[in-house]
């Protein structure tokens, strides 16, 4: 599969005039974009450009409610509950953690809880948005199940990220990971190389452990049974059972408080996804001296990058420090965008009637470029 | 090795009885006493009353401070940060997890950080004293490095637990795990059998995968390097960024809101362990009805249970089901103590002069009993 590099500013444009041409306002426009492309920036593929088409589905499928405006159902100054009414999640989500934000600095922390609402682009980039504020910051969301829980053979929870910042210098602690070992992105690539799946991923439709791709994600759209192992594995040997009580921290933050759709419901309705989120900010303010926490963290951080390092082993990481390399990389060489991806941006074009040639310009799709198969 | 079966009652006028016999006063050691005896019934005996031995060498050397008084450094409405001044960890920990729900009932939530304390047993206890309050409880301790970040070869993490717990019926959601893929308990427990350890647990002092426990553990005593991975294992394949996130998550609420003691330090002194706690209780009464809440927790959670069972496996648990029936089961029929762990007991009798005979009438130790070793 070939690759095509653009600059951030083409694809920022490109993003911002499509979410205008669906009908969203500028406003709207700007955070959906924003949180596509800081996927992108990020090095986190799976969830920028690519999922274009998946919102464009979204849209036309009628799960996605372009017009509809959340609302705050209840309301405290440390909390607050937002029924979505199944617009689009970057847009509810955005609003939610505004507001997790705004209680943090009157009162020190904010939890919101949001229900019926999509699927939001990356954790992480809510719980970032406290992060610039100079606040801790937590997002998650449930979402279509996926996860198998622990001795079971059938999905119940979803991917279920829980993203976690906290304000650090040279760059933030920043982690965003789903509660499944992997995402069902990376079962994709696997697919698509013909290569097994690693051992330890995924489950068949008896509960067993497989290494089929295909198979299982025929399973999973099928839903047949089987899907993605919790992170720590299917035996308490590895810790499964840890992986998928992440998996329930999330869906309490996002569909218990909520009192929404959980995960084993999400993307089973015709005109909704039911899809709930969470978000908390918590105000380092409340604790000591900001800048002397700050600080704290900062060298605990820097002593792990400077750790010994394993026999074969390049370097140790900080969470969120690769997503620092990848924007740095990204802002001065472009991002690269899959072949079957522009072909998915061609076709977006056509339904929303604008010029295609006019972003990418002399960019011609390869006769080979297949769907990337969206996810 | 044997066991012996104690009674409830018999054990819970013993661990009272030496608590007192240390110094601790009536209040005092009912706490100490009942988080160790929970541990018990709940069916983790590590943290129960085999490491009473681990207090009493604490108390001994002058880590813990039998007359020390935790004070609160910071306060507001939301938050606390206390010094721990190097006091029990368990009377710190009650202390600070009172003032969270104190806080979470007047004002949504409470959220304590806690520094310079000491090792305070089942993390999940905490949450579970929130729970009892119809409260959502989290709790989390930083504790002597053990954890290995991805790509190291040193251990620069404690185990790491995080609880948190959740009001439901018949049984509330209690989540309570280390950070690290299994605790170094279990690689005592294959220590002593002379079994292989599993895959993916246990990292040498070059920080590759070893099987074997004697060396693990020497490593680990000396500090020559290696340790235990963290949930998800060593690979970015199988997540370990991810366990060693979860990890990153406890040390932010514990020793780095508090600005104590980070894990790669703790109990590397001669006075004190500096260990840190985070706890946090959040009103549910914040984001709607408590008992719809409550109902809509226990239904996902009984659909969970009654899922299809992956071929093979008996049946499906909720997080904290099992210590449920465990609990159950060892208050009708005795807890089990290992006689390693009696043979402990009996020199914590001569060494506070108390009458080891008038607790367990009739037990003698077996001549083979060995040390239990600790933890």
């Amino acid at each position: 599969m070939g690759y095509v590099k653009w600059s951030y500013q083409t694809l920022n444009q490109f993003c911002e005039d499509v979410f205008r041409a669906f009908g969203f306002d500028e406003e709207q426009s700007r955070i959906i974009k924003d949180v596509l492309l800081t996927a992108d920036l990020y090095g986190i593929e799976s969830h920028g450009m690519q999922r274009m088409v998946r919102y464009h589905k979204g849209i036309e499928k009628g799960s996605i409610h372009l017009d509809a405006k959340p609302e705050v159902v209840f309301d405290t100054p440390i909390s607050a509950v937002i029924e979505g009414n199944n617009a689009m999640g970057q847009v509810v989500a955005h609003r939610a953690m505004q507001m997790a934000i705004e209680k943090a600095k009157a009162s020190g922390v904010g939890i919101v809880s949001v229900r019926n609402s999509n699927h939001y682009g990356i954790a992480g980039y809510y719980a970032k948005m406290a992060v610039d504020e100079g606040l801790m910051g937590f997002s998650c969301t449930n979402s279509e199940a996926i996860m198998v829980p622990t001795f079971a053979r059938q999905a119940m929870l979803g991917s279920n990220p829980i993203a976690l910042a906290m304000p650090a210098d040279p760059y933030p602690f920043w982690f965003d990971s789903s509660t499944t070992v992997v995402t069902r992105g990376k079962l994709e690539i696997y697919n698509k190389s013909g290569k097994p799946l690693p051992e330890g991923w995924a489950l068949d439709e008896n509960g067993q452990p497989s290494s089929e791709a295909p198979r299982v994600l025929k399973n999973i759209v099928e839903k047949n049974g089987g899907g993605i192992m919790p992170l720590g594995g299917n035996t308490e040997t590895s810790g499964s059972h840890k992986g998928y009580g992440y998996g329930m921290i999330c869906e309490i933050f996002s569909s218990i408080l909520s009192q929404g759709v959980n995960s084993d419901e999400c993307c089973t309705f015709e005109d909704k996804t039911g899809i709930c989120h969470g978000f908390a900010a918590v105000n380092p303010a409340y604790f000591g001296e900001p800048e002397d926490i700050r600080a704290h963290l900062s060298a605990f951080m820097q002593k792990l990058r400077e750790a010994p390092v394993a026999d074969g082993a390049e370097r140790i990481y900080t969470h969120g420090e690769k997503e620092v390399f990848a924007e740095k990389d990204r802002r001065e060489n472009g991002i690269s965008v899959a072949d079957g991806t522009m072909m998915e941006l061609a076709d977006l074009c056509d339904y929303l009637k604008l010029d295609f040639a006019k972003y990418f310009e002399g960019y011609e799709i390869p006769k080979d470029a297949g769907f990337f198969g969206g996810y």
